[in-house]
């Protein structure tokens, strides 16, 4: 496989990465996950967009220019080939002797590469199960950053419960889920926790609410708890490689008639559609 | 300089981290850090205890014993000459596609390498100047894992302010340093965190206590607020590599009188006799 590291496409077995980059020590870095449909990169730009972000909470620089990263990714993904699946890109701080405080010396480090991966059909059909588990995790999930421990010890409490994902519970507020942004539907309204500090401003999540305004249905961006979540007509999730995805059961009970509802299929419908308008 | 890398003694540039490296993506691993003292470990065993209390709470397995890793660790400080300094030991998941669930196929990766390193002698007769900060980290704080986005960020804004260590404060209570514990004297009493899931239980903590105890000096394991701080006789940290180190101003103001106090310089003493103890 040909990935890209700093501002080259070589292969995988010729990149090295260092025992002190900040990334491997501290996690010191960001990164981004983008879907690529029919060869095109799905919202490249966005994400792009939010990896500026990302490195500006924590203060910190692409080694170079953004347009040039964007050209990288594309001849990445065609140098794979790849039709469907997903590009991984991550930013570190750099190499530098182990000390907390930011390197004077480190030159930021870029990795990208590509994960051939088909739509998760059956799961969009179906839906799937979730479970609800205390949101460990820091005050600045805001961030994509690689400190992700908290929401790998999530998803695998999930699966350990044979389930696909974890609702992440802070406060007596629905956060988000562990690697996605978590919906709900009561009567005919759409809640979803507004973008705070506490949860990931998704992409995938983003397009939802543009769809839900579109289509008009009616919108509410506040917190929610988990007895409201648990009285929910229909629960979906959101996410860069699982769209839009109906949850039909949280803590082994069924989420409203335990099938995907109407509203999660609208959205799914116009999703769809959105993918071949802009990846066609 | 030569590293350990899994079960062997290798050159540095031998050594070679895949970009799917569970602690590079995901900072999926913990981590310790070993003062050596005249070519001893410090306290070794109490830090490779905690190393397996670590890798335990996030269902991490050691790839062999427990007794070769110290005897390993052993001959890495000795193949390197090193006198004074540190040992650094990480254990990752190891390498796997990317998910965020436990893989079942990556096999967990040590690796251990040194740092020469002097003691900060002018740090522990003059003290040094602290800064307070949200903590914004997570909620396991006693695990020594790899995601420590947190602590670099506080510890950067202390040395934007000119100071050496960050004084974290969660919901009106002062937990630790951002690498360090945090210790306070009023009156004749020591005060610190209590060693719960918001502290590290730190081993220059926990010696510290040993050593307050075996000197009379009382000691209460209670959380205490910022303003309690502000109005303390003296204040100090204890880490692995900075010992016991006096924290003379906090905020601009003046710690006391603005110099190390009297017990703090008692702890000073009795840590200084336990290192030529047991490091003799």
């Amino acid at each position: 496989m040909i990935i890209l590291y700093d501002d080259r496409l070589i292969k995988r077995e010729e990149a090295n990465i260092d025992i002190e980059d900040r990334a491997y020590q501290f996690g010191d870095g960001i990164y981004e996950v983008i879907r690529v449909y029919h060869g095109i990169p799905f919202y490249l730009n966005e994400h792009l967009e939010r990896f500026q972000k990302s490195a500006d909470a924590i203060r910190l620089s692409l080694p170079y220019p953004m347009e040039t990263l964007a050209q990288k990714l594309l001849d990445l993904a065609r140098e794979n080939q790849l039709e469907e699946g997903n590009l991984y890109l991550q930013l570190s701080r750099g190499t530098s002797p182990r000390s907390h405080a930011f390197p004077s010396d480190a030159k930021p480090l870029i990795i990208g590469y590509t994960q051939p991966d088909s739509r998760p059909l059956t799961a969009l059909q179906n839906g799937v199960t979730a479970i609800t588990d205390e949101d460990i995790r820091w005050l600045r999930c805001d961030i994509k950053s690689l400190n992700l421990l908290g929401a790998v010890l999530a998803k695998q409490k999930a699966v350990d419960h044979g389930a696909k994902e974890a609702i992440l519970v802070r406060n007596g507020t629905v956060t988000e889920g562990s690697s996605t942004n978590i919906f709900m539907v009561k009567g005919q309204t759409l809640w979803t926790h507004p973008a705070n500090h506490f949860i990931l401003h998704g992409i995938t999540r983003k397009i939802t609410l543009q769809l839900a305004e579109y289509l008009g249905i009616s919108v509410k961006l506040e917190p929610f708890s988990p007895s409201h979540l648990a009285e929910a007509d229909e629960v979906f999730l959101t996410s860069t490689t699982m769209e839009v995805c109906p949850i039909v059961q949280i803590d082994g009970k069924a989420v409203g008639n335990g099938k995907p509802g109407p509203i999660t299929r609208q959205l799914q419908k116009a999703f769809e559609k959105e993918i071949e308008r802009v990846c066609q």
